[in-house]
Parts: structure tokens; sequence; C-alpha cells
């Protein structure tokens, strides 16, 4: 197999003031490919850490990618301690020079002495050209190893792997005709971890030395298949048969493969139906229309919604009965049905959903503890409402309610569908 | 200082199917008591792997924290690892049984024996309890070196951390006399991360030794002080001196410290005038909304908005002219304005906020590129629109439009009280 480390230099990262996404992102891009991500390491902007992390990881990997530090400012050491490393001087890159006197004149620029520096690269790299930024990756070969640093900032980060280093890792692991790691996910919603695990039964034998992870989240749970062969192709074969018992067993619960997600199958099958949804948020104030609108094109399906936070806006914007509120409390089977079907009918949508609830961390009541959520669902036939009791954390509780609409709405397009 | 490692075991980290936020979540509680945290490892679940990074990291630690690969399936191989490598023998904890039974029987479940090996643990480690969840915390002690494996699952890790291991930390630093670094987040907006630079000049005097990083994001840059100290007060009053410099010479930009952030602050502005704000969302689909109402209380201020998707919502809930909709296009000065303006007296509200744009990947024109966003907003006496264009990528633009939007409400609500 074609073995891969990832480097982070960075206190930020460190000290834990941001997440490492650039990781888990180059991470997920290189298995994509069918290599095997060894290690993922994060260190401060400190040169001896850096030289210990180099002299550690270039033999354990074939690739080992080193992101941060390669920007303008002083504490950005990466570029001079890989210098110092190889043995390597500074020198100016003319190709990336020229590039960048014309990236700044684009924007009516000159080019200080601070940005020229960028041009300046070990003379044994390769300069990796960045079609967003000023500081271009470096790429190092010694004893048939390669080594690539790129810069932190996530979107040049990603502009450079894309246009350069994708095509470097397949080009190497054809050449040395390396095994192939080969994933497929399968998306499940609407039943539990451990009821999913006794449906699917004994692996050990359909898996055949492949591996099958259970990944839960709110919004359902992802099965990972992995299987290691001798190509692509060999090893989509040995899934298949996997799959096919999966399917088999579980079926009726997968509802995607790999990058599906609840609220893009929900778009498919309302582009399918050729119907259209609108939403009534409460407690979750607009997060579920940002969901169906994350996914480009969700105009075809999905016509907006009414944020009604406040009792004032229930009733003025979504017609809610001041009465049922009265009677009810805004956190009630009576309320979430009325928004569900108000905001179809205001919205003129074929279906609406409403979501009311104690999102937390106070509000609670005896009754209707923190985290009661109830949600509707309204077609031109019928309306209904559950009601889920979540956790105490109000962002999960947030999001959980919007996983727990989308896979009703869903279930209900899927019984059309099959109906 | 007291130094701090963190190992994540787990493929799913490693492939980059999940991003690592325990290892952000864990560095940043540590580095809030003042550690230091050196570096953050993920690998797979690996015995040998796991043995290496033992070997490694213990000798450059005084704490190593280790998540994942606790649970009670059999890739779970962290509690038998950790048995081996201190040559312990796994033996029932008979109090953390008795938990477990306790556990268990609350919920109306027996103990299954998969469910009792949770109370197996090396003879030598100590129990740490986890309130939520059935897998305990180990804590292990060899030459004066803390080791504490903790389970993957984010909730019960954090469980545990603020359970036992806060503490632990804290009285390990006080009986060892360490230095503590301390660190100040200053939170800047509504100036480019250069212009900043150029504001605050030579650091190296009234810095005098600590650090300084600007981190710039779509919300703004925070500027992060950092310094050494024999305490936690002589930090806070070096920070102090510092902190005097950075308000003389960028003052007016930095709107909050710490975990403030523009959403929370728009909010105290709003209560402290007692306004109300509504929103009128297009591209960004409700996302506006939904960074007000992650603020727990936030219905003082936030009554509620429209998600105004298609032109028919516009139109019909929102009441914007539709001979203005095709005159100038809905991504529009026309537009934004109605919609703020319509948004806010429909919902009655002090202020309405209106986002019409071109999210992307497609419907860009030459001229209305793909990032083109207008962005409205209106109180009672004037209704300002400003045109912003962005880049390529939908949800880099959605997030920035909210961050401008709010950038746009805080600067008003500031005029108003410095007026």
């Amino acid at each position: 197999v074609y073995n891969i480390s990832i480097l982070t230099i960075g206190d930020e990262i460190c000290i834990g003031q941001i997440t490492n996404t650039n990781a888990s992102w180059l991470a997920a891009k290189c298995t994509e490919l069918g290599a095997n991500v060894v290690t993922h390491s994060s260190i401060r902007d400190d040169k001896q850490e850096m030289v210990d992390e180099l002299n550690r990881l270039i033999p354990k990997s074939d690739l080992l990618i080193i992101t941060g530090g390669l920007g303008p400012t002083h504490d950005d050491i990466t570029k001079q301690v890989l210098a110092e490393y190889f043995k390597d001087e500074l020198v100016t890159d003319k190709d990336w020079e020229a590039h960048l006197i014309k990236f700044f004149n684009k924007r009516g620029y000159v080019l200080t002495e601070r940005n020229r520096a960028q041009a300046l690269v070990p003379n044994s790299s390769k300069v990796l050209s960045n079609s967003i930024g000023t500081a271009p990756g470096l790429l190092f070969e010694v004893d048939g190893k390669k080594i690539i640093a790129l810069p932190g900032v996530p979107s040049e980060m990603k502009a450079i792997f894309i246009d350069n280093i994708s095509s470097i890792i397949k080009s190497d692991m054809i050449v040395r005709n390396d095994d192939v790691l080969v994933y497929k996910n399968f998306q499940v919603s609407g039943i539990p971890e451990s009821k999913l695990a006794d449906l699917i039964g004994e692996t050990d034998k359909f898996l055949d030395g492949g591996s099958l992870a259970f990944l839960p989240s709110f919004k359902g749970i992802r099965l990972r298949v992995g299987v290691k062969a001798k190509s692509f192709e060999e090893g989509i074969s040995k899934i298949g048969l996997i799959e096919k018992v999966l399917y088999e067993r579980a079926g009726g619960f997968i509802y995607g493969q790999n990058d599906d997600s609840l609220v893009s199958k929900v778009g498919e099958y309302l582009v399918q139906s050729k119907s259209t949804v609108s939403v009534a948020e409460s407690c979750t104030g607009g997060l579920l229309g940002a969901e169906f609108t994350k996914i480009s094109g969700s105009s075809e399906y999905f016509v907006g919604g009414g944020i009604v936070y406040s009792n004032e806006a229930k009733i003025n914007i979504l017609g809610v009965d001041s009465e049922t509120l009265m009677k009810h409390g805004a956190v009630s089977e009576e309320v979430v049905k009325e928004l569900a079907r108000n905001v179809r009918t205001k919205f003129r949508t074929d279906f609406g959903i409403g979501i009311t609830g104690i999102a937390g961390p106070t509000g609670g009541t005896e009754e209707k503890p923190v985290g009661t959520v109830w949600i509707g669902l309204s077609d031109e036939k019928v309306t209904i409402a559950q009601r889920f009791v979540f956790g105490n954390d109000r962002d999960m509780n947030r999001e959980r309610a919007v996983g727990t609409a989308l896979n009703m709405l869903l279930k209900r397009l899927k019984n059309f569908k099959d109906s």
C-alpha cells in the first residue's frame, strides 16, 4: 500500500483554537485515491519539533504532506526549516515571481518585498502552483520519498491538492503497483446502532477479511466497508459481495451511499415526485432552511419558510391561533400541526414542516423538559406530529431536530414512491 | 510548564471520515488551565502504532491524554494494549460494576456480558467515573508521568474531563509550581488583516517576550496574545500591558474579547438598546436566523424572519414588488432594500436585515457573477444596502454573507451607542 502521513504546523491547532479540518480533508482525499493514511500529527511553530517529526514521519511514509507555516509572516517557519533540513538554499523561482507580479497587478497593487519573498523557494524543491493565493506548494523528493508542504489556508491548500497532488499520488501508485484500500459507505437512518448490529449479525464470514465500521451521528448511522485489493476494480467487486449481504439484511434502513446525505436524498425524492417543501421553524431558527439550501439547485423544491421565534411571529406571520398558543403552549402538538399546515398553505407547497421545542439549556419544565421538540409534517391529505425528547445541549438539540425532521420527510417520500 | 500530549485512536479519524474535534476541545481546555499542549497525534486502531506512540509521547509529556478505542466492540483495543504496555492484568472494578448494574436497571435493561466487561480495568489503573456512559476513564501513573485513557464519544469524553481531569491538572501544576501559559483573545472586525498589522505596527517592544497571533476568518480577525508567567495573576497583568497598547492602536476595530462572537456582541447591544431584529433571507436560506438563535436568550431581541428562497415567496410572504423583481432581478439593491424594510415592518422589529445573492457554484452572469451578495439593513429612519462580491464556494459565500450582515448591524448599533 501507499503510505501517507499528514503533519500540521501551527500553535492555533495545538492549543485548540481551531479544529484541524485540513487533516481530515486531506485524509479523506488520500483515502479516496486508495492510499493508506498512517497518521496525523500536529505540532507548534517550533523548529526542533518540526525536525523531530520529519525524522520520524519520512521513514514510515511514501508521502508526507505538511500544512501550515508557509505564509509571509515571521512565525511561518516551514519553508526555512525545510530548506535547512534538506541543506538547500532559498532561490527565486522566476516563474512564480512572474505569476506574483501578474497576480498583484490584476488587483491593482504593486508587489511588496514581503510578497515577493513568496517566490523564494528551497533550490531542490519543485513549485506546485496555487491558483488562488500567493504561497505556492513545495515538493521535495529524497530517496524515493516525497515531502510536500502546503499553506494552511484551507481554500489554498485544497486548490493546490486538487490541481497538483492528486495526480502525483495516482501516478505513484500506478508506477509502484501498490495495493489499494477501497472503502464504500452506506447511509442508514431510522434504526438505533445496536439494533442495526443485530440485524446485520455475524460479519466475519461475509466480510472475508474486509472491515465494517459503524459511525453513528445525529443524522443516522454511516456503515463503512473497507477492503484491500490489487486494483480498484478488484476492490469494488469485493465490496459488491459485502454490499449484497448488507442490503439483504438491513436494506430497508439504508437510504444512500457514500456522500449521500439525508438532505440530498430528500432533495432527490422531491425532484422525482415534482414536489415542493416549506418550513416553519421556532427553536431551530432557520437551521432546517439553511440545511435545505446547502444543496445547489434546491430552489427546484425548496420554496422558503417562516422563522417564527416569538409567539407574535407565530400568530402574525403564520396565522397560528392565539388561543391554541395560550391553551397548549408554543411547544405542543397543536401548535406544531398549525405551523406545518399553515406554512404549507401560505407558501403554496406540497409539504410543510414545523419545528417547535425547548432547545435549552434553560426554559424546561417538569412536563416539558429541555430537549423536548415537536416536529410536524403536513401534506394535502394529512398532518402528523411527533414528540421527541433529546438531551441538554442546545446545539445538539437543534441539529437532532433538523436530522429528525428530514428523516420524517424522507420516510414519507419513500412510502409515496414505493406505493 | 506542564506539558500535555493528546493521542487519538481510530481509523475513522485517520481516514478523514470524521474531523478530530476531541483533540481541539481537549487542547482548548488544557490551554485554559495554563498547560502547554505539545502535540496532537492520531493513529489507526493498531496495536504496534499505539505502542510506538506511547514510547514516543510519554517521555515528552507530564500528562498524555488518549481518546478512542475504549468501547465494548472488538476493534476497541486501547484498554488491552495499555494493560499489556504496563504489564497489568484486567480485573473487575467492583464499584464500576455496581454502577453499571444500576445504570442498566434504571433504563429497564439487564447487564449483558459485553457491557459487564466495561468494569474490567488494568489492575494498576484508577477508574475515572463517566457520568453519562458505560466506559470509564482510566488513569495510570508511572515515574511521575500520568497517562489517561478516555472513550472517543465526545459527550462522554467531555464529561469525564470536566468531572475528573481538570482538577488533576490544576493540582499537579500547583504541586509542581509550574510556569503557566496565559492567553487572551481580542475579536476584530471591519478591517483587513494587513491593515490591522500596519495599525498595530512594531510589536517586539510592547510584547516583551509574549506572542501575538492573527487568526483571520469570515467573521473577522482574532488576535491572540500569549505570555508565560509564574502565576495566572502575573500572566494577566503582563497581558494587561499588551492589551493597553492594542486598544490604543486598534481599539476602534476590537469589538470583543475571548469567546465573544459577532452574534453574541450584536445580541448584547440589542439588549442594551432594547431593540429587536428580524431577517429576510434568500441565498442564506435561514443561516442568519440560525446564527442569531444559537445564543440562548436570543428571544429577547430576535423575533424571526422570512426564508424567501423563491421569487414567489419574496412577493407573497414579504410583499416584494413583482415589478421591482422583474426589472432589477432578485439580486439587486432595490429588492434587498424591500426585503429589509418589509421584514422589519411585517415582524414589527426595530431592525430588518435582508440578504439576497448568488451563492453558486452556478447561476452567475457577467454582470452578477457567482458570489455577488446584496445585504440590506433597515431601521425606522433609513434603509441602506451594500453589494459584496465574495468567491466561488457556495458554503463560504453563505457564511461570509452572514458574517458581513452581522458586522453591518454591529456597526450601526455601535454608532447609536457612541452618539
